[in-house]
């Protein structure tokens, strides 16, 4: 039996992804965004949203660059934090205490204690609504080497990447099975 | 130190949602998506990356519908499955063993057996480039009763949504935190 909730945004699993951008004056700002995933394979892309509202929004416009930050679930705290404040009136890279790095392709900072950190070249902007969608060209993923395994794979127990459903904050889980292989029996000759 | 891993698809957690639709003919069609994510919140909307070869594209264009289900791990095969073969020459619901039940709102089936399944009409496409991103108005989200907690908020580990990430498939981790909360205190007084 199912039961309708309505027009919602209720779906699992959705990132918590912390997007990095310069504002006109040159000062690193970051936030925490959810509505978001990858978007095309060729050329790799991915999708972020933010309201017109956020600090953001305009820095993204300005700068035609950011970066998105995958952190660690040891960041739990900062993450949230870069969620609720603004940085029109803080500067939540000196408050958390993370470091922004110059990126070497774009012009947005990445935040050099998160593992894994895709510097991306704004293709496109989608107004949706409240939210509007930022499309950018991912040019470049650097990761920690500490986070690789010895193939130079990334580890992503390692990287412990948290997931956000239901105003709550998820770690992620066990492996299931391999991708691409393991349905492959369900319609034999295959 | 980061590494560069150059131009990639690479960043955690991406979904496998399965997206269902009709057929010219009326024959239901299903296919796994990751590249994939929530795009705003009013309207609540939805996009999925589809690749213009797939059965699947032309579907979406003729009914200008889809569903978005989510399905449990323990249909980790079938899930794995609808991602390898094209509905162009095989019936992935009856192979499958899954049900197809026709939607309240839009004019594409939503799967029975999977526990959270949302009712999108499309309302933007973009040409990204491999990918074609679909973004769907999310008009109804189902759950299935035995999913909800007795206060009728959707359950995650009953759900147990599924993670794809490096070629594998992981299962949702413990809770860590609670959002818009766990952060406040890195600056006080907030």
């Amino acid at each position: 039996m199912k039961k309708s909730l309505g027009a919602k945004t209720l779906v699992y699993p959705t990132p918590a992804w912390i997007v990095a951008v310069y504002d006109q004056a040159g000062k690193p700002n970051a936030m925490t965004v959810a509505w978001a995933g990858l978007c095309c394979s060729d050329p790799p892309a991915v999708a972020v949203s933010v309201r017109q509202e956020t600090y953001t929004y305009q820095c993204l416009l300005d700068r035609q660059s950011f970066t998105v930050n995958v952190p660690s679930e040891q960041y739990l705290k900062e993450i949230d934090f870069m969620g609720i404040v603004s940085g029109r009136n803080t500067d939540k890279f000196s408050l958390t205490g993370l470091t922004p790095l110059k990126s070497d392709l774009v012009d947005a900072p990445y935040i050099k204690e998160f593992p894994l950190n895709l510097e991306c070249k704004l293709i496109h902007t989608l107004e949706v609504g409240l939210h509007t969608q930022f499309v950018g060209q991912i040019l470049d993923v650097k990761v920690g080497s500490q986070f690789l395994t010895k193939q130079g794979i990334p580890d992503l127990k390692k990287i412990n990447p948290v997931i956000f459903a239901n105003g709550m904050y998820y770690g992620i889980g066990e492996v299931l099975g391999k991708a691409f292989s393991i349905g492959k029996n369900i319609a034999p000759p295959f």
